[in-house]
């Protein structure tokens, strides 16, 4: 059924009775009125042996990452995210320094993008590590963007750049392999000769950021998106949600997706299609998004951005154009963590 | 350390820079100003074989208590609970009939108290069941009621009854240890004659309530608690949460704890002081606040509600007055997860 299955299952007659609640399940954030602006809050769970590997995850940067990916949430919806709750269950074999590494890096992005941590709770567990954030943000009823706003013959657009952290990821688990036979954790603190040039590849997995400087570029353009999310599971995986949600279909282009040199290289060395890493790799957080025909000009301006296709009717579906022309079918294998 | 002291030695210097964020780590809920009503967040996190058993808690029940938890967070704020998110971790041994019922519990506890399910996050674990929910609501700002109100003299409360959530537990487990050589899961759907005239120690256990008919009461009798917090962790230690946030001492008379007769007939039974249970053996979601001498006559008439003791100067510390007149002091030994 895999996860969006479930939870659609799960969730499918869910009936919202309280007046303030805008914006149930089904996007980034739910959003809620409570006066002058609108609250978003979103959840996210990351669990040892599915999202992390301690053995080459630095607790500082798991940290940092968990706490990211909410505001990467906030921001996908056009919000700004103002408020989390950590919640983490700890297995003995932690130390209290080993849960200051940690919260040292959920502390160090709360201060980058100026978040409040207002609340949690901590317990014991019989394994592993679980980390639970959940993140409040605010915005303009006016200003927030939905994942169904898509319309006919928009652009479609993203940010940075795609399956860079997947190929990141390849590169942990490979020297994972090499390392293991030999020594316990040599993957800790020090940097590692396999690694060097490839730095921003580890950045890019490790220590994710969320893109608050599109939205304010797009803010001081005067752009606002139709739709928008941001690219967790990967890139077909949203653009489905994006297409399914707005009743349309969409066509992108392989020589417009951008592919970062360095992951590229990787990619060609490990026998990896690159293509495929950045349209199923996921874990990018970069922000994907549509928006009007008419905007066009306005967006050629703005730093690392990207019009990658646009917007058709739902019965033309969701498709590739490859470098020869050649149509694919859009498949939301994604970097699902519940089919794995 | 125990639980109270990690979480302050991870937070203690964590300062708040949003202009919304009024409360933030140290009470039961975080609040936050969005405009005309203040916004109330809480979460709490359940995991498998710490705080449950599914060899006799049933997922319906699992998924109620989860959510209610919540919701008494709210209330012991004065406030009231409007939206939660749900995070699940489930490893491959649960299926989809078994998740669905989890969450018919969790929807159930929301229809009951008017809350709605705004989002949340599922995935795989590599073992056993996580629960992590978070729960928002909303007070005007001028009835909010905090740890820290408590004044010299004040009336101490305490609404339902104590120490029955942690006899319920107790039978469950003599239970279990009965049945488990002989089959595999004997305690699931049918009911037990051993549990015969036990009922409500059962249900206090597996499907406790929020008390937000205390609070309607309070109102209507036009009471505001000067300081209050729901009993999770058991009465000596949330009366010790009070007392210190607020500084100021206390005194509380055994004969005045309100002490269930299936409970005491249960400890008794069991060679367990049922004081000490109903000090320390928490999970039992009452309230406990402390409010001013002069509502005296207006709390007397309230149903389930019992004046157990009142604050004194700080010098004096937290005691029990047994029934002899000997002085004891409380210990916050509580129900802490953390610890065992």
């Amino acid at each position: 059924m895999g996860e969006f299955g479930l939870i659609k299952h799960l969730t499918k007659d869910i009936k919202n009775v309280q007046p303030s609640t805008k914006k149930g399940v089904g996007d980034d954030c739910a959003v809620m009125d409570f006066g002058a602006k609108k609250v978003l809050m979103t959840t996210d769970m990351l669990l040892e042996g599915i999202h992390f590997n301690l053995e080459y995850v630095p607790l500082k940067h798991l940290g940092y990452k968990a706490a990211v990916v909410n505001f990467s949430d906030v921001y996908a919806m056009n919000g700004t995210p103002t408020q989390i709750t950590v919640s983490l269950g700890v297995s003995k074999r932690f130390s209290v320094e080993q849960l200051e590494e940690l919260y040292s890096g959920i502390r160090l992005a709360c201060e980058r993008y100026g978040v409040d941590l207002v609340g949690g709770d901590t317990c014991a567990s019989m394994t592993g590590l679980t980390i639970s954030i959940t993140c409040l943000g605010t915005a303009a009823a006016k200003d927030i963007v939905y994942r169904n706003g898509a319309k006919l013959n928009d652009l479609i657009c993203v940010s940075g750049n795609l399956g860079t952290a997947y190929m990141g990821l390849q590169l942990l688990e490979r020297e994972r392999l090499v390392w293991e036979p030999l020594s316990n954790s040599p993957l800790k603190g020090e940097s590692i000769s396999a690694f060097e040039g490839k730095e921003y590849l580890l950045e890019r997995q490790l220590k994710p950021e969320a893109r608050r400087d599109i939205l304010e570029a797009l803010r001081k353009a005067g752009v606002k998106p139709t739709a928008m999310m941001d690219v967790s599971d990967g890139l077909s995986s949203e653009l489905m949600h994006i297409c399914s949600q707005s009743g349309v279909g969409c066509c992108v282009y392989e020589d417009k997706l951008p592919i970062d040199f360095q992951a590229a290289a990787l990619a060609e060395e490990m026998n990896l299609n690159i293509v495929t890493c950045a349209l199923n790799g996921g874990e990018d957080y970069e922000l994907l998004f549509t928006c009007s025909l008419d905007d066009y000009e306005k967006l050629i301006p703005i730093d690392d951005l990207y019009i990658i296709g646009h917007i058709t009717k739902p019965e033309y579906g969701c498709n590739l154009i490859g470098r020869n022309g050649e149509e694919l079918a859009l498949k939301a294998q994604g970097w699902n963590a519940f089919n794995e």
